[in-house]
Order: C-alpha cells, then structure tokens, then sequence
C-alpha cells in the first residue's frame, strides 16, 4: 500500500513544556495566546503546508506541563529529523514554552486518543508568605488544617469510581458525558517543609478532576467537609460539579502522559 | 538621653524576597520598576512619614533574591508591631515580591554596614533544553566541559585574595576600590541532574564579583583558559575587570545576609 510520495507524513511526537503563568491554556483559541497557539505559529514558520497539532488533551488558563504531548504530521519530503525539529521549533518559541524532546512516531500513534494514563501534580503551599518564584504556580493556603485528613482524602480517590460529581461541564459542550468512571492508580500527598505536592495518576481525567479532588480533600482538612460526604460522592455518581470546592488553576501541572506503543513513555 | 517621642522612631528589619525577572535590580532609580522603589512606595502608602529603605546592598536588573535585608524606621507613635508592618507591606507589593520576615531592631543595626556575610548562589542548567520554570532563573550552558575543573576554579576561591581583577566599574563611579581584599569563607558546587547549583558566601563583594567568578571558572572548564591564570589573576590583583568573562544575571540570587547582631541571623 504505498503512498503517493507528494502527500505521505511523518508523524513526530512532542514533550512539551510549559510555563501556565503566561498563557490561556492549551487549546487554541481565535486569537488566543494559547500554547497550541504559539505552537502551530512555531511550526508553520518552518513548513506552512503543516496544519494543527494534536495535543493529548487540554490545560486550563493558568496551568503548567513539565510533560504535555502532542503530535503533527509533517510532509515525508521536508527530511527533517525528529532533532532538527525540535531545535528549529525550540528557537521560534518564546522561553516560557519549551519542546523538551521530539520522536517521529508510526501514523498508528495519537496524542489524544492512546494516552495509557498521565500524572498531575498540585502544589499547594502552606506557610504564611508565598514566596516570589511560587507566585502563580502554587495554591497559597497558610493553615492547611487537618494534614493527615487531607493525605487519607487525597488516599480515598484510588480505585475505579464515577467521578462525575468532582468535574465541571464545559462551556461550549464539547465533552462526553456519558462515561465518567475513571480510574485513580495511585494518589498521593508529600510533605516537604512548608510545600505539599499532591501526585495523581490515573487513566483519565474529566473537567477540572484534579482541582475538584484537590479542593474537596482541603475542605475535609479543614474541617468544613465529612470525609464520609466524599465517599457518597464516589459512591452516587451524583450530578456534575456537586463537589463542594475547585482548587485554583495555578497550583496544577500536567507532569507526565503515557503511550503504551512509545519507547521510554512521554 | 530621652528622645522627643514625636521624632522617637522605632527601626523594622525585613528579609525580602523577590524574582527578578521582573525588576530593574534593587537600587532605586528616577521612575524606575526597582525593588527598592516599590517597596518605598509600599511603606509610604501605609505611612507617608517613612523616607527611604536601607538595603544590604544592590542587586543588578534579573538578579533575584531568597533572603534580601534590608531597614526602615517608623515613627514611634505609630504603634505597629513588626508582624503588622509584614502584612500591611504584602498587601501592597507585586506577589513577586515578599517581606518573608520582619523583626523590630535596635537604632544600632544597619543593614548595608553591618552585615557578617552573605551567601549567592548562582545556578547554570546543562541540559541540552532550559525547562521553562527556569527561563530567566538560571544560566544555559548545554555543555559544561570539564566538570572537574569548573569545581576546582571555585573552589580556589576560597580563602582572603585581592579579587580587583574579578570586579567591574559601576557606571556612576560610586564604589570605593580603595580597598578590593575580600574573604570567600566557602564556595562550592552541587550537581543535581542538570543542575548546577555554585554556593559563594563571604565578608563581601565588589560589583559583579561573583558573575566574574562563575564565569572563569566556566571558561577553564571550556578550556578557554588555564587555571593557573586563576591563580595569577588572584595574586596580582591586577586591574578591575581582567578576568575573561562575567556570566549573565540571570543565574544569581541573593540567598543569605548575615549580621552579629542580629537574633537567628537574617
């Protein structure tokens, strides 16, 4: 089944980074400063015929990636390699936005559709002054309350639950609502001095998941939420957004998606 | 000897953080985006009577600080604690920057004369790509070269030298080069994946001091230049700026200053 060698692809698959502070998210928007935005603007000064990358999923305004993924296909006869591709792309990016590794990957691969599972991490900070270089990229919350409340909290979202009670609809409608069972593999809390990084690894996540587990773990902490009422919540599949409290955008990071056909993972 | 009390001041000493990225360096200047100008502004907004804030000393545009020092005095009758004074400023200062602590002092502390030591720390990523969260926060240097030989530089730094030679001219010509001896009590590096953390702490710094050191010892470890003109540069205290090259600002921080007479130091 050979190709016709003017329109056969290759297909490159991205790891990017990015800084949440400067930008409205991920997705692109009609003259938006987003990250697939600049993204697009960055390959398409290198080869215009390229149309849209594909990311693994959006970011909200306000949230980082140390490893979001994306995909674009590039003509086969523009013969560069996955290493040129990420220098030239790297030079066009503002710094706030960095292609950390690239790989030419089989057409079979999609960022959005074969992610096996991807890793959050939101930070909160829990001493009485934010420092300068967290501004923005952690929630600032002094008296934290209950720790221990909040590491069990954290603890009981493992497992496979209906997770549509912690997920906020989209606006424009777009996402699917029928399924909202997740799987939570591992959900974890660590201490280090005044800073809690909260770990979330799961297969997939709805709408705003983490930052609902998030804040509704830190209502449990400080003693405004039953632990029981978030079991009930798992256990109803009660309406969307019925969770008591979202946590801010700032304190999320998308760390890491993985690909069960990529070498290495993400 | 009574004072007046209504010209009775009471002096605050503040350890100030700050990113400075986002700055025109420390020392205020004539419709200038400095941190000594939006801190003045801060504590004048609160009490218009308080004149200037006396840092430990400047820091050049980009240098960014852990644990800056600097002192105000407040008319006595103004009966605020130095906890108040901490909030009060916060409220009026950018999130990126912070008064991490604030301690009432004796009419006897300075904060630019009296300080013991202060500690820089100065970081370079050797990673082939700069992670966005450190854009503006560290020196890119994707090959190092001689691991060994960039440490053994700082390390001959250490010990009481004329550093003349490691110095620049400050454009107003208001330093004193009188006298260019200074103590470096240590100074080492820690690598940490591609992290490259240089920690320098002395009795004090001549202008551009440290930028001078990293960016030598960078050169012996390029092999642009033998160490034993290091060695030579050292003990000649030949003429300011001699040394081959000052490494940018990005990199440095302000991490510690030190005074005798200060409880739990800064």
């Amino acid at each position: 089944m050979d190709q016709d060698p003017a329109t056969a692809l290759q297909r490159f698959c991205l790891t990017i980074a990015y800084d949440g502070r400067s930008f409205e998210g991920w997705q692109s928007q009609p003259g938006g400063n987003t990250i697939q935005d600049r993204l697009e603007a960055a390959i398409q000064s290198i080869c215009p015929e390229i149309d849209t990358v594909q990311g693994s999923g959006r970011t909200d305004a306000g949230v980082s990636a140390d490893g979001q993924v994306a995909h674009f296909d590039a003509p086969a006869n523009w013969s560069m390699t996955a290493e040129h591709w990420q220098r030239a792309i790297n030079t066009q990016l503002p710094p706030t936005i960095r292609i950390m590794k690239t790989q030419e990957v089989s057409g079979g691969f999609h960022a959005r559709f074969s992610p096996e599972s991807k890793t959050y991490c939101y930070e909160i900070w829990t001493g009485p002054v934010l420092p300068p270089t967290l501004a923005g990229l952690a929630w600032h919350r002094p008296s934290i309350g209950d720790l221990q409340a909040f590491q069990e909290s954290i603890s009981s979202f493992e497992g496979t639950h209906d997770f549509r009670a912690f997920a906020a609809t989209r606006k424009d409608g777009k996402d699917d609502r029928r399924n909202t069972v997740r799987t939570i593999s591992e959900a974890t809390v660590e201490k280090e001095g005044d800073l809690l990084s909260i770990s979330v690894t799961g297969n997939g996540f709805l709408y705003k998941m983490v930052r609902f587990l998030v804040g509704s773990a830190a209502e449990v902490a400080r003693g405004k939420l039953r632990r029981e009422r978030i079991e009930d919540l798992l256990k109803s599949g009660g309406e969307t957004g019925k969770a008591p409290f979202c946590a801010p955008s700032e304190g999320l990071r998308l760390v890491k998606v993985r690909y069960p056909d990529l070498n290495g993972g993400s």
